[in-house]
């Protein structure tokens, strides 16, 4: 392979800097390697130089950075798209002070940053020049609004009923520092510098309107690091996501996002975010013989199908029988207990990121799941099946649950507008 | 895009999951989808089921996946190959009562985990199947020792001089509980998951002989996010390594590996790696103006090249003075302090890592470079350098040293042999 026979620095023969357009006309360049020829020179403010639109005719990006998600649109960005290679998580609080006019002008703000980094261009109010010559590389930028903020705003009349807090669940050990906030955003994209990027950018903007209140980093296999057609793995070995619902169901959008009729009628065509950092107690688990991981779960570790045989996509049978009598998909099995169809047709739509925060001092690894869930109702989403869940989960014994936040996060921006402007504004 | 709108999960008419083979003939595959029809089953002890080699004419696997690096060769893995996407870095001690025969069964163990990893097989003791579906994605494993290594096994007389500890630095704030340690190991993939399934298959092989002394997780630009030929960057948004030295020159090899000939004879084709995890103080270098930060650099941030004109490859003009008789490269700057030219023609090769490991308390983000370089002799690569450096870089207000290690990496297996033989049983 060329990329494994030539060291990552410089190739003095190499032609020097092209501009670069992607697939989707969108483009990131080194600017100083073409201002001179073609005078596309955006410059802006507080010392960072902007990045230009390329001219027609360019090198094309390859595919990754190429990959665009659109900022504007019916819901926002971050909840239907294909998972993305890193991810960071951040929650903000309001400062001491700051209120509803103050949290319009910070939306305002990272609007407008967010829809600049996805289309691959520079943060508006000076750029750190980490993204520079990336593409968007499938940036998705995504709000949400906790339960305190409405208090902090006077907003406590539009607060839905749906950010009610999550019962307590018996299994939960919640860290509370690290979970809810005011203000969540969820940033991914398919390279860890434009998502590092955007996250420095989105602090920036808080300014002196909020202060982090938590952040966590994840990340989901490369684009391309595999040719299966599967769904993706999780850090214990398993395919994660198996039932998730699919785009092409006729139901999709009703489990999944409130109706535009919906109430409040500013979450029209939004979303409810629960947010879990899920650690895995894998040395237990990798502890287990490849038989119990899967009585554990119901299904093959390789495929994912169900023990009662077929492969992923075929219908759990969960009245198959073995020779003793016994079920052969076992009763406190995670896949059984978690079957919609056990749930009230319950449905969300699982987009985690794995996470790896190094090794405790026991010796034991800070990892697991950055648990994300996106549903219509809470209260029929998530709700229904971590209590199933709380009763009898043979998973509980090798997963604990360390953080946890549930967010209001609105329809997406038609132009001109921005996220939250119809609760902030109203 | 098409990874734009269709989530990560399954799709319910793909065809069902195909073993698959890669450019280099190197396979990994779903073992139930196609173990029926070969009967190429490789069982594995441990409860984990084996990965076997796909027939001729399968799916061939995308780039990113199909990437591999050669485990047996002159030099170890890991050392000139193209930056990877995501890198752990761990250090182990020895366990109390593990000497010299139980660091060789280690690095017997550690060294068939690696060939067998590297060339996108499963684990031989177990497998996560974290890894699994996915190939070798350019995964390396490279391993080394510390100085209290020798004096644990009872190999002082093998001890190279070249790891006497480096001498200290007046911008060092090092944690020592982060910093060296008696075995050192480096693995990189471009992606996230088969980095972490290698990590976890390191750490299982330690068993009873070695605990983990301190572990880093690093990152960089996925493969395809850019078109651009340029150096990569860094967290600071600058070119980071456009000096570096070329495989293509004619003392590349002289610089960076110790000779055949060369002492102690169990580092013939080894090198030694510097590792330290530098913290970029962000926070204050995002507040300087461009025009200052690259006064700091000595070159311009959008491409690299010196201040006093060219592009990034052009040699630096440090006698070039402006209209007020001022140098153009400041005397502090960085890129002036570290050229080559002015350290006896030392060189090393830097082959670092980013790393986020997220906000600390106060707010300031814990990030920056796992910077790792290698070369032939550090009093003749890093030392003196940084000596320089120590003494006037406008860069060190913005950066600070927080762990450091110095590892002696032997060169590369021959075919049957385990990395450090030569040592262990020389």
């Amino acid at each position: 392979m060329p990329d494994q026979s030539i060291p990552q620095a410089r190739t003095p023969d190499a032609p020097p800097a092209e501009p670069v357009s992607g697939a989707s006309g969108i483009s990131r360049r080194a600017l100083l390697g073409t201002a001179g020829a073609t005078g596309l020179v955006l410059g802006t403010a507080g010392g960072a130089v902007g990045y230009a639109s390329a001219p027609a005719g360019a090198t094309p990006l390859t595919s990754v950075g190429a990959g665009r998600a659109m900022f504007h649109g019916k819901h926002q960005p971050g909840i239907i798209e294909g998972l993305q290679a890193r991810g960071h998580l951040v929650a903000f609080d309001l400062a001491a002070g700051a209120g509803r006019k103050e949290a319009a002008a910070l939306l305002r703000r990272w609007s407008t940053t967010a829809e600049r980094l996805m289309a691959g261009e520079a943060a508006p109010h000076g750029d750190t020049d980490v993204a520079r010559d990336a593409g968007p590389s499938s940036l998705t930028v995504t709000f949400g609004f906790g339960y305190s903020f409405f208090g902090r705003t006077g907003l406590e009349k539009q607060r839905p009923g749906a950010l009610d807090p999550l019962p307590d669940f018996s299994s939960d050990h919640l860290d509370r520092s690290r979970s809810d906030g005011d203000l969540w955003v969820q940033i991914g994209a398919n390279d860890a510098l434009v998502a590092f990027h955007a996250l420095r950018a989105i602090q920036k903007d808080a300014g002196s309107a909020a202060r982090v209140r938590w952040q966590m980093n994840g990340f989901n296999r490369s684009p391309g690091a595999t040719a299966h057609p599967m769904t993706a793995r999780n850090l214990m070995g398993q395919l994660d996501g198996t039932r998730n619902p699919q785009p092409t169901d006729t139901d999709f959008d009703q489990r999944i996002f409130v109706p535009a009729s919906g109430e409040p009628a500013w979450m029209a065509n939004g979303s409810y975010a629960v947010v879990r950092r899920i650690r895995m107690l894998l040395d237990d688990w990798e502890k287990l013989s490849l038989t119990a991981q899967e009585q554990v779960i119901g299904r093959r570790k390789a495929n994912g199908a169900p023990l009662s045989g077929g492969d992923e996509t075929t219908p759990m049978d969960l009245e198959k029988t073995d020779a003793h009598g016994d079920y052969v998909v076992p009763l406190t099995a995670h896949a059984r207990i978690t079957r919609p169809e056990k749930n009230g047709g319950a449905a969300m739509l699982r987009r985690p990121f794995s996470y790896h925060d190094g090794i405790d001092a026991d010796g034991t690894p800070d990892a697991g799941l950055l648990f994300i869930c996106w549903q219509a109702d809470p209260l029929r989403g998530f709700v229904p099946v971590q209590r199933k869940l709380d009763r009898g989960d043979a998973l509980s014994k090798y997963i604990r649950h360390e953080a946890s936040g549930l967010f209001a996060v609105p329809g997406g921006a038609a132009k001109g507008e921005y996220v939250g402007q119809r609760l902030l504004e109203g």
